[in-house]
């Protein structure tokens, strides 16, 4: 067996048998195989595809490509949430207390963010001395004392999913449903949750830009989760404007403690209860999603989400005050608004641009080495289908450098669309699969 | 403009600019560019193809990627000659000194074999101290003295050629047609000749297995030649069994000369008169092929030609008396011989596995860096559609080492395929497209 018989096989439409898939991840991550031979193979995968029974195998190998978590020592059914990625979706920040209140086990592993969406880590670090990097036993010990805690993203987790994820992110090869699948769920099994939310976001601002592709990709991860004997539902969801108001890592915080506190948007308010939902049912909890919502609700309404959240930030170092003082959070040195340039409809806020606006302002990094402004963001005044007169203020940018203000809010307003006619509702949950 | 997008471009069937290929070209050579991009725009080729304007473009860029040979001190109308090789194909030994020996300036520059197929540099250094490292003046002046002069590929000579291809020969994006036609057709136009005779090879040992993808080859080829003022002619030959009967280093150049004293094998003597007299006719030594062709044979039967080969080795450092004495080439220390191992028609004599047995020898080599055996090889005693009968000597190998004799005899062993029908002729000349 060679890797170039490998390439060869795939690149001819061949099936790739266990034997060569766990030849190629082994040989990658050992260094063996080039980034040369792995870039063409991927690519070779991109137009000829893997079937579901080498693309069990693929996540199998990358699943157990390094060290994998235990979580046996934490007593229940410890339940995992993953989003695909969305621009504003601070979700991880709400669903986590709200279903740990309910009595749900929540040991989870988060990243940083890259790119234009962002990571719940960056997020977690704008409360003051908040930390991450937990020792394994701080971590399950902490769990067992107050239901929840939230480590950084181990080196140690899935090599072979982060040399490959580096690799695709340089040669074109990130958009590919198994790929994606594979990617995803490969550190979620590695991660050791009994079962799974996955929150599979659709439309423009995400991978998957139609709902076709998302269901595909939502029911192949959920068979791969259930097949490794971990139950997992998927969830798609409207992502062709941000998710909330609030959009940056401190600003998101903020949003979320505001949801907690049984204010803020309306629609991350819902995705987060439906979330909790499912979640609270999968811990057993609830005996459906229909009382895992009232359930849910009930943890908003009685605080004990804004208090389990409270005990997770003091837990983990950081400055619990922060949920009753804002001022506590980093602040931004400069603000600027942007305002409509019609009156209208607004038709379209471009989720993708808002995201990237995001960035050019602060909060987000364009390479894994760059630090990140966590006052930096976007505030916005409106969603799709408001009605707006020129001059009203669309959104508020915030940055601490000069520059990337002006730049942030240019990006921002190629963002926008207006119609005369309101535009049809966008449904925010679009299926869920399970 | 940067790598990214150009992969991105090509993978969504996009056209890439001359701009583009440009970029990709000059970076890739300076070494900006990496490996595992270059793999992945390669694989993205591979599936969504090249038109012809990418194509002249990207032969042009690598064409002018490093040096290009200068040939205008040479009068005359040069004329060069390109195998896409084949098992056997010693052809460029003939037809050279017969061009040469009508009055046609040849000017080569040669390489090395790799794989299953030998190289003219490696042939014509089994001939005692001949050398192929001329400085470029000697060069010149040779071809200007005698008609005749082969040089050894330079080093400077398109390096975006070289290096593409040793990227492609491990990441199974070879035999694709736009890569071997920008590939071959990017040389042989820095090369300088002023007109090129293509022998494109069909078969089951060459890159085009049926005519279709060879004519494709070839009509491209001649109208990247032609278009950059290069008159181009191209012959689709046979390549389903070994060319000759010799196949090796100093066994094909003592087959050579075979021919040139008027022997030797009907396949060889025959392809050998055709290439010649386009060779002639494309020189101005003869109005139309048909002369061309009346002129080839007259150059064997006067002993001209083989004269020219005398000159030609003498020029060169080596020794010309190997013509009449074939003792002074290198001898091998083994030889043992390969019987018919049942009664009936030989239907096949598959030349990429007597190639790879050849190899196995010690012939080939494997790695750019591997010495070979110069006297290892195998001669023939039938072609396909001979008669034979149980225990008849099919073949000789020979090797200087006697593991790799047993080696190479088991290969050779699998490539005969008898029947009790004698099998159709298989036209050796199928096409000339000019």
């Amino acid at each position: 067996m060679n890797m170039y018989e490998i390439i060869l096989k795939k690149r001819n439409g061949g099936k790739l048998s266990e034997e060569e898939i766990k030849y190629f991840i082994k040989g990658y991550v050992d260094g063996s195989i080039p980034d040369y031979q792995a870039s063409a193979l991927l690519m070779a995968i991109f137009f000829n595809d893997l079937d579901m029974e080498e693309l069990l195998n693929l996540t199998n190998e990358m699943r157990f490509s390094g060290d994998t978590v235990d979580l046996s020592k934490i007593e229940g059914i410890k339940v995992d949430k993953h989003s695909t990625g969305g621009v504003g979706d601070k979700t991880t920040l709400i669903v986590a207390p709200i279903a740990a209140a309910a009595g749900v086990p929540i040991a989870k592993m988060s990243g940083r963010g890259l790119g234009f969406t962002g990571g719940t880590v960056d997020k977690m670090e704008s409360i003051p001395d908040f930390k991450t990097t937990l020792k394994p036993d701080e971590f399950l010990n902490q769990v067992n004392n107050i239901g929840i805690a939230v480590i950084g993203q181990s080196g140690h987790i899935t090599p072979a999913d982060k040399k490959i994820y580096a690799l695709r992110d340089v040669t074109a090869t990130v958009d590919k449903m198994p790929l994606i699948a594979s990617s995803i769920m490969s550190k979620k099994l590695a991660a050791g949750s009994d079962a799974i939310v996955l929150d599979v976001k659709c439309g423009k601002g995400a991978f998957m830009q139609n709902i076709d592709d998302a269901t595909s990709l939502a029911d192949t991860m959920v068979k791969i989760g259930n097949l490794a004997g971990r139950k997992t539902v998927a969830v798609i969801t409207d992502m062709n404007q941000p998710l909330g108001d609030a959009i940056g890592n401190s600003l998101e915080v903020i949003e979320s403690i505001e949801v907690l506190k049984g204010n803020g948007p309306k629609d991350i308010k819902e995705l987060s209860l439906r979330l909790s939902a499912i979640m609270i049912t999968l811990g057993k909890k609830a005996k459906d999603y229909d009382e895992g919502y009232e359930i849910a609700k009930e943890m908003i309404s009685s605080g004990k989400a804004l208090e389990k959240l409270g005990q997770f930030i003091k837990a983990q170092g950081g400055d619990e005050k922060v949920l009753y003082d804002y001022s506590l959070f980093p602040q931004p040195k400069y603000e600027k608004v942007l305002t409509a340039k019609e009156d209208g409809y607004i038709y379209e806020i471009d989720a993708m641009g808002i995201g990237m606006a995001s960035q050019k302002l602060g909060a987000g990094r364009r390479t894994k080495e760059e630090d990140i402004d966590l006052a930096a963001g976007i505030m916005l005044n409106y969603k799709v289908g408001d009605k707006v007169k020129k001059g009203d203020v669309l959104l508020t940018c915030y940055s601490s450098d000069e520059a990337k203000l002006a730049e942030g809010l240019e990006e921002a307003e190629k963002a926008y669309v207006y119609k005369d006619a309101k535009p049809e509702d966008n449904e925010l949950i679009k299926k869920v699969i399970d």
